[in-house]
């Protein structure tokens, strides 16, 4: 092991669900500093950030962890010790765990896809984690740590579904609800892109801010029927992609609102689990409803050099400092935020 | 125009739906026989068979279509006679007209799939057809008019579903419920693939033909729970493609059915038009659900190459004579047929 | 038909190649004005545009063409008469004839692309032209026809060689040898979709010039080894795509480039119309050497949306008036010229 | 470490070669038996069998490898023990080891494809191997060891090459030339799959066994333009994928004998590492020249499972005793075999 002298016998302060997962037994607790073994790495958590994920996972039991259990899964980390073998990286490095640490390439197999971080698999809230050096990429040169820590789900899902999975082209369009994490990512991708983005916003001033960041911006507010608004920006064509986060009783919608031989990216459901299809419709329009689950390392490297060529800045909300970090769950449930909310643990 | 001498002035019979579109409605009539223009096929009509669509437009008005109406799409012809121009095809050819007629190649587009034989395009239950030369490929030189007038829809459907879209490869599990048309056409395209098929058949006699067939398969009326049979059949696995003609409360099933990753063709819904989809649990099985709409010309010849080289026979239930074409209908309806109902207009 | 009154009478000029074809044999004739058949345009031509293609035809007997025949390809008209039948344009509509007026869609098929604009099918420098309205695209709507005229042959291979072919994503590298049409279509269609472009110059203006439209330009005068300034450029990766426009000894220079698993874009050949390659390099580093012949419509319309998405206008060297067609010609060969040569027929 | 009694003490025996790699270096010595780590599986192995690749290694110094080194890549063998965390396998199980023991899914990047077995890392041709767990498939149930050695390089290439890179269907054509390992292997897995196979053979003899497989043979002797026979043989059309295991001067004829806008996997150069080609003819066809490099661990998976589907049995030429390898591998440069050579290491 190789690095700077390790923070030993001091130990370090992690957030963790004592016994089971609800926010009441969400605690700070010191526990040892890892040591990393063989081909893995100790992070010093620089920054972390909240996805929806983990709100279900801490109000509602999504997922249906048992703890004690370390939460959130999206993190960025300076390399402070490497273990005996490690190639990728070194010390002084700036990198990202990566949310599902054994999928690195190639289909997700069942195998692949069981640890995740944040749940079932301890997450990143701690001062220290320490990872399989193949379980991490490099941040994007020119972002700090807050704006690398909002990456791991939320934007590696956005670039899966609309340019790994979908492979949408230049000049082609691309639909999504709301303006969430993966919505902006969405955005900002696309515009980068040469691709356009619509935006189907909850009031106006989400549509504004939308707007502003360059996408075709629909306010439900005004446009309750705001399939046909989509229809009315594509020369009633439809959306050539729906990136779909809601589902639930809106999913029909993104069916009339995708084109002929388009895909809906079926990504999450705020909106309910459960979506009642009128298969005609589905066949009529020749669709294709494709599941995606966040994405591969190589993807993610596929991201980061995405984001680097086109120098995209996540938008990001509002950072909390660590020893509030409940209060960033709490604003992601009732704050409205436009963009990712951080937590910074060593700024 | 070159070809045999033409029926001209004698006229010809056809079946049309007279005013509107029922079962009462369908007469036998006689018409003048059409005349080839440029670029045009003048066919003797050989043999035609019925798909469930014609079944649902006869019966439930299904595409509310407007009479007069000539049923069918499925058949083989005899060219007898060419327009000005026609470079694909010579008299004495045995062709298949096109079910899609504009539909050539590339992705289906809106002004590609309005056409349609049968509805709300004239169809094929006549003596004579003309097609434009573009809108017909040739028969397999194995099968006799009989066989090859099933292929259109059924055929085309079942090799666009799983080797088209879903590229499936030898070694991989196709499954498909029931012993219709599509499936049949599924099984033996399958097994001469080196993929492994497998059959949800509602009855030990279906399912024992199908298995005759090569397929494995399950019987309902014992295993009501087929898709644990299938996860028993395919190591806990699921089947790498799930080709879905009935949707409706089946459909979550083969969500349960499919493998991580796996993708299940939408083709039909005889089980109901809507189904009610739990989004977790495809997100979870990352799947992707494809409508297929039967196939563009340039899938019907690579069809009609495999056919070919592996001399697959298509599965005939039973053949009616023209002059009893109204009783092929209600076969379809009411005999539970296990393969195609074919209708020999010149045998 | 419909449309403007026709300059029915007046008859039309047009430029020929008179017996044979040779510059010399080049000549401007009247003819009379074409009439457009059903499904056909008439198109006023406002401008065309040369190809090295063009070049080659006119001076080394490229294509073994007969003659009398009407050069060129490229060009954009406004459709002032339209035959019966036609719905996919009215007149008034700026449009631009498809170099194979045959290939709509789908892979490229024998019969699809014999007939080919500016030989062996009469091309477009004349003041009027017939097409038949499948084989026409809408011009981009914020481009004028002196810029619409650039697009058929250059733009398109760029398209077709780095987006619908090899799939070039976001944050990838694309290399391209010289500053010709082309390549500068590579550069710009890059730069709007978040892709960098490497251009390979000939020297030091060029590479400036390229570097001021968005690329990493190489200078080969003082990067005599462009190969390993490619490599320096991608962290010793290699491009993801190489565009090899030249072809003859530096093809396997391109091979040295280009990144293990990347795709070598065969595009044209102005170095030699042989190439001596090393299989063991193209096999180590595991490429792809695809072949890419223009495009089909429905690529062309994607390209359409993609220019108007980002708002490219194509670069354009010089502008000729249509009684000094000649002049374009040697201007192409001789003049150097960085970016495209048109004709202007009506301005 | 779990598993039946080790050999520890006893030592094992193995081929090497000593100081440099050279035929007259080859010796058979005692080694101590390796003991698995975390995560490694202990193989008895069974059987072995040879490429060119070990021939060319051995005769020529492909590779430049340095010795000391284990020679050869192919093997089946008995997992005899379990390292710690071993999960995939079990002992008493038939096991196949990777050739790129660290490629195991998605496409290749340089750092997955370094470490090779037998050169640069050391091979199989010994009684026991050590191997990680993620780098071995289990062998298909239906062979046994002897049969399962021949797979890791000639059949993985002919699956990669035709089913997974070219994406090959029932129907279409595969062209291969000579009666090698891959070549066999794509005729079987080809009949297999409802593809046509056409091998281009040297002799008459192997033509006939060739046809005795099921392939269309050509015998070069009588036919010595074979590239006009496939075009015979495929009306004119040309093979849609070129199976091309021998390059130098006959590349340039498979170009001739592939359909425009089909594939040439490039996969070996038996007939010499340069080849000159006309980019004319490459253009003019559209073709896609792919370097093929065995393939990932998942793709073995997938072959494994399409072998077991339709209970293809590897032809083999010759077995030979562990004694006796220096004879195999004369066998293989000198007695023309038809089918794989194979060692048995442990019957």
């Amino acid at each position: 092991m190789h690095g700077r002298a390790l923070p030993h016998g001091e130990g370090m302060k992690t957030y963790r669900y004592r016994d089971r997962i609800a926010f009441d037994r969400l605690e700070l607790v010191d526990v040892p500093t890892p040591t990393p073994g063989p081909h893995e790495l100790l992070l010093r958590i620089r920054a972390a950030s909240l996805n929806y994920r983990d709100l279900a996972i801490a109000r509602d039991g999504y997922g249906g962890f048992a703890g004690p259990l370390v939460p959130l899964s999206d993190a960025a980390g300076e390399v402070v010790a490497c273990g005996a073998g490690v190639t990728r990286f070194a010390p002084g490095e700036l990198v990202i765990p990566t949310y599902l640490p054994d999928w690195l390439d190639g289909p997700a197999r069942p195998e692949l896809v069981k640890r995740r971080l944040g749940g079932p698999t301890d997450g990143v809230l701690g001062e220290y984690l320490v990872v399989h050096e193949q379980a991490a990429v490099r941040a994007p040169a020119h972002l700090g740590a807050t704006e690398a820590a909002t990456l791991s789900i939320a934007a590696l899902t956005a670039w899966q579904a609309a340019f790994v999975d979908a492979g949408i082209r230049p000049g082609e369009t691309v639909a999504v609800h709301g303006t969430g994490g993966v919505a902006l990512f969405v955005v900002q991708l696309a515009r980068a892109a040469g691709v356009t983005p619509i935006v189907i916003a909850r009031d106006p001033e989400r549509a504004a801010r939308a707007a502003a960041l360059g996408a075709l911006a629909i306010d439900t507010c005004t446009d309750a029927a705001w399939e046909r608004r989509v229809l009315a920006l594509t020369d009633q064509r439809g959306a050539d992609v729906f990136v779909d986060v809601v589902g639930g009783s809106e999913l029909p919608r993104a069916v009339t609102a995708t084109r002929l031989g388009g895909t809906i990216a079926l990504v999450g459901f705020t909106a309910g689990t459960t979506t009642t299809l009128a298969l005609p419709a589905i066949l009529n329009r020749s669709l294709t409803l494709r599941a995606v689950s966040v994405g591969n390392r190589t993807a993610f490297t596929g991201l980061v050099r995405a984001l680097e060529a086109s120098r995209i800045r996540p938008v990001i909300d509002r950072v909390f400092p660590f020893a509030r970090a409940r209060d960033a769950f709490h604003h992601l449930e009732t704050g409205r935020p436009f963009g990712k909310v951080v937590i910074e643990v060593a700024p």
